[in-house]
């Protein structure tokens, strides 16, 4: 797309700090570095988000993510990752072309963390089973 | 695995809500609900987490998280969705057999939420390049 911010980085527009290419995928850290090696893999055909991203899309481009994991566990001494896509603005997506967020952990307490409230008390088993069959019933 | 909490589930030895079945992925709710809908989407090959995921493993696994997300999107009242996958104990990984989160938002102060703190004014220009060409050398 003409005004995407990543459409132009793919592009070669905008410059950015490459850590892969391919056909289909192309991959470089994330100016806000939350941790450092923080990178963003996306696809190279546009897509608003993960609800919007055709299945050969979303199959080619996390392909490769377990590949570009290794190489940050070789190149920093990370100790663990957090992979995580952000979909509409109310879960934090900012940039408005698909982006898998590959964040490397080196402690519990670094600049990156999850806000996590298990509400497992509230739910019943009929109440599980409920929601499970709302969903599948939804999925084609 | 034979003690693996995620494989006994594939198997039926323990009892889960599942939303979706197929030859390689299998999908359930989160006992955990930290928003209603949480869904774990896993492969039925046994993976420890991301970086000893086989490539295509990894492919047919995020295949199947659109579909799954729109089925979410369509049962569900949902505003956005966060996918997070966590890699060793240092990131929150409790269990270690391969999982994809999906979480469902439906509002910026619902139970989940993000610790993100960017870093964009401690990196130059040099520093960038200088990660993404040591990451970029071990990408196999």
């Amino acid at each position: 797309m003409d005004d995407c911010i990543f459409c132009k980085i793919i592009r070669g527009e905008i410059p950015s700090a490459k850590v892969y290419e391919d056909d289909e995928v192309y991959a470089f850290l994330d100016l806000g570095q939350v941790t450092e090696g923080h990178t963003l893999v996306i696809p190279k055909k546009h897509a608003r988000n993960t609800f919007d991203l055709p299945d050969d899309t979303a199959a080619e481009l996390f392909r490769r993510v377990p590949k570009i994991a290794r190489a940050l566990k070789e190149a920093l001494p990370i100790q663990g990752l957090n992979i995580l896509n952000n979909n509409e603005e109310v879960a934090s997506q900012s940039v408005f072309h698909c982006h898998i967020h590959l964040i490397p952990r080196y402690s519990k307490s670094d600049d990156f963390g999850l806000k996590w409230k298990d509400n497992a008390d509230w739910y019943t088993k009929d109440r599980y089973q409920e929601i499970a069959e709302l969903i599948a019933a939804k999925v084609d």
